[in-house]
């Protein structure tokens, strides 16, 4: 039916009605004292969800402008880093640092499996010349579910002592507990389509001091995405170039009730709807791409067994109007993933594992119990 | 009083009803087929606005990271360009390229004054090594209201045969015939929160035939600006990168408008507020910053004598409601600027001759025949 759709896809996610309408104001101009205010009030919030007293900086991109952003500001030709890929996304890093001329060592780990962080460990301790510059980790791993284990690469990079961390936390700022300033992390980008509750359109990076020190003597060619004058401008609430003035506006609105709500109640219910994703698919005898431990708490992909991944995607849309994602690259055709990242509450959980359950048996895909599915994720909403 | 302001600025510009509405719907998936078809018609009206059979490819930036694509994707570390300096935007232009490591020849004028043109026939005939691989143009420079002869400069770059032409047509694609295939123009940039009638957020780069060829052997560093993605994506109804689907959503509906209206149409109702405007400032004994025969159909740019620009912009923003652009750099304070580009109507501009009568008289400014200005105005919109 027309207008009935529901994204459960990792981005963009569902948006609350209250940003879409801050969304279709009248833009205002953007070097007005009206605009700077929005500025200031959105800047401060954005430094209460990244828990940082860093710079948060926001962009004109995509999260990968962003990311661009994230690793070109700090690293000069030939630079070496280690880049983590266990997915799409940390592939696209390592193309990025390779584009840029910088010397690439990637640590990669199957599609589906955390990153082996005594990797790190062993490429940082064996650096014993301080050469390597930068290491590049995908946080949550979109393309996968996984969540990689930042916490104890970040202590391998932090013995290192030389090298930044550069944090791709596009799908796990907002939806998991990642204090920035408590772990030290030097540079973390992210994207607004994601926990932001807000259209794609804007990217944001946060920098540390240890960063911007790097950002001196920094040679990389940039200039849009020179964040130095993003700072500048960030001090005088302006911006360098022109802000994409309606996403600020919805973004003003989006942490205005992500505060309402609270830190530790987004988080949970991350926590909660991800348990609950895991619960169904077990008990539907759907084999999970992503171990428990390293299950991340924005998608959940689903390597299905005995029954088409896109079929389900394509009888889910059909009949109950819902998007979920397809496989990338070579997992295209092969998984299926439910996103449950930012505006969705646990109502959108029943929901969708329910119409999950329809959709299975009227494919003839008979390895659970009717009802098991909606009962597990039940039992992990209590 | 809220919600009333009438934003008559070069950017952000007035935004439609209809594409504010198309603007606050939900979200869709970007993969999806619905989003395809968005993507396959919106590409084939912005070849038909810049009148171009060129990819005319959309990337998630403002119009200044548009201009940057335009430029690194066609260029190697040290390459000699000219780019072309009379406003706050070509000198913005040779500061990217000196970002990147070109070779930089500046031809510059005095704000308000157009480029002078045998300067670029001079500059082009005495390279005979053939060394010049692009110059860089701003046709309407926003900052002064100048439009430069863009039409003559072209000939001499044809003339050279090596060079490439890149144009800034951020306030000018959509105001002022530019007929790119007939101009062979390389490379023309533009941004969405201009002629196109939509917010800020999308930057447009049309990409010709011999541009693609620099491109194949051009060495800047690139990935989230390399149009080379975009081409290949663009071909398959796609982008390489999440769009922002919403501001996809507003040109979609924006296009239909404008492809509605016509362009004949359009660029006539640009001309003859241009000339409203001119007339009217005439007759109010307000100096005009650029001369007639170059002046700006998006923005006219007033340079006030016996009355101070900030107190003629501030008063009409308290009483009138009425968003006026102000100076930029040196001409900080000495200037307003009033635009007229996108989706004003023949109304905007006698509201905004009549509040700047009323303005005038209030600050004590006594050097016309009250009435005069809206007279003169509405002469030229006979």
């Amino acid at each position: 039916m027309d207008d009935k759709a529901m994204l459960m896809i990792p981005g963009p996610t569902p948006v609350p009605e209250t940003v879409l309408r801050a969304m279709a104001k009248h833009p205002i101009g953007h070097r007005s004292g009206d605009f700077s205010k929005i500025i200031s009030e959105v800047n401060a919030n954005l430094k209460w969800l990244f828990q940082t007293q860093n710079d948060v900086l926001a962009i004109a991109a995509s999260g990968t402008g962003a990311m661009e952003a994230a690793m070109i500001n700090f690293l000069s030709p030939g630079d070496q880093v280690i880049v983590g890929c266990n997915g799409k996304f940390g592939e696209r890093w390592a193309d990025v640092a390779k584009a840029f001329g910088l010397d690439v060592q990637i640590i990669s780990a199957e599609w589906g499996k955390p990153l082996d962080t005594e990797a790190f460990r062993t490429a940082l301790e064996a650096d014993s010349q301080k050469a390597i510059k930068a290491v590049v980790i995908t946080h949550s791993e979109t393309s996968t579910g996984v969540l990689n284990d930042l916490e104890t690469i970040n202590q391998h990079v932090k013995a290192h002592g030389e090298a930044l961390i550069i944090v791709d936390a596009v799908t796990s700022l907002g939806a998991y507990n990642l204090p920035i300033d408590q772990l030290g992390l030097d540079v973390v980008g992210s994207g607004s389509q994601k926990g932001f509750m807000i259209p794609p359109g804007l990217g944001f990076v946060s920098v540390g001091e240890k960063a911007w020190q790097a950002y001196e003597t920094a040679k990389l060619p940039r200039f849009y995405f020179d964040l130095g004058k993003y700072r500048k401008s960030a001090a005088k609430d302006s911006t360098p170039f022109t802000p994409p003035i309606n996403l600020y506006f919805a973004l003003h609105a989006a942490l205005e009730m992500m505060r309402a709500e609270g830190l530790e109640a987004i988080f949970a219910r991350h926590e909660r709807h991800k348990q609950a994703a895991r619960a169904a698919a077990k008990a539907l005898g759907l084999p999970l791409l992503a171990p428990d431990e390293n299950a991340s708490p924005a998608v959940t992909a689903i390597l299905p067994d005995g029954v088409e991944a896109e079929q389900i995607r394509s009888a889910m849309r059909k009949q109950f109007d819902i998007a979920l994602a397809g496989g990338q690259d070579h997992l295209k055709g092969k998984i299926f993933r439910i996103g449950h990242l930012g505006f969705v509450c646990d109502r959108d959980i029943l929901t969708i594992i329910g119409a999950l359950e329809a959709t299975l048996q009227s494919l003839g895909y008979e390895r659970f119990t009717p009802g098991s599915g909606v009962a597990a994720a039940s039992q992990q909403l209590q």
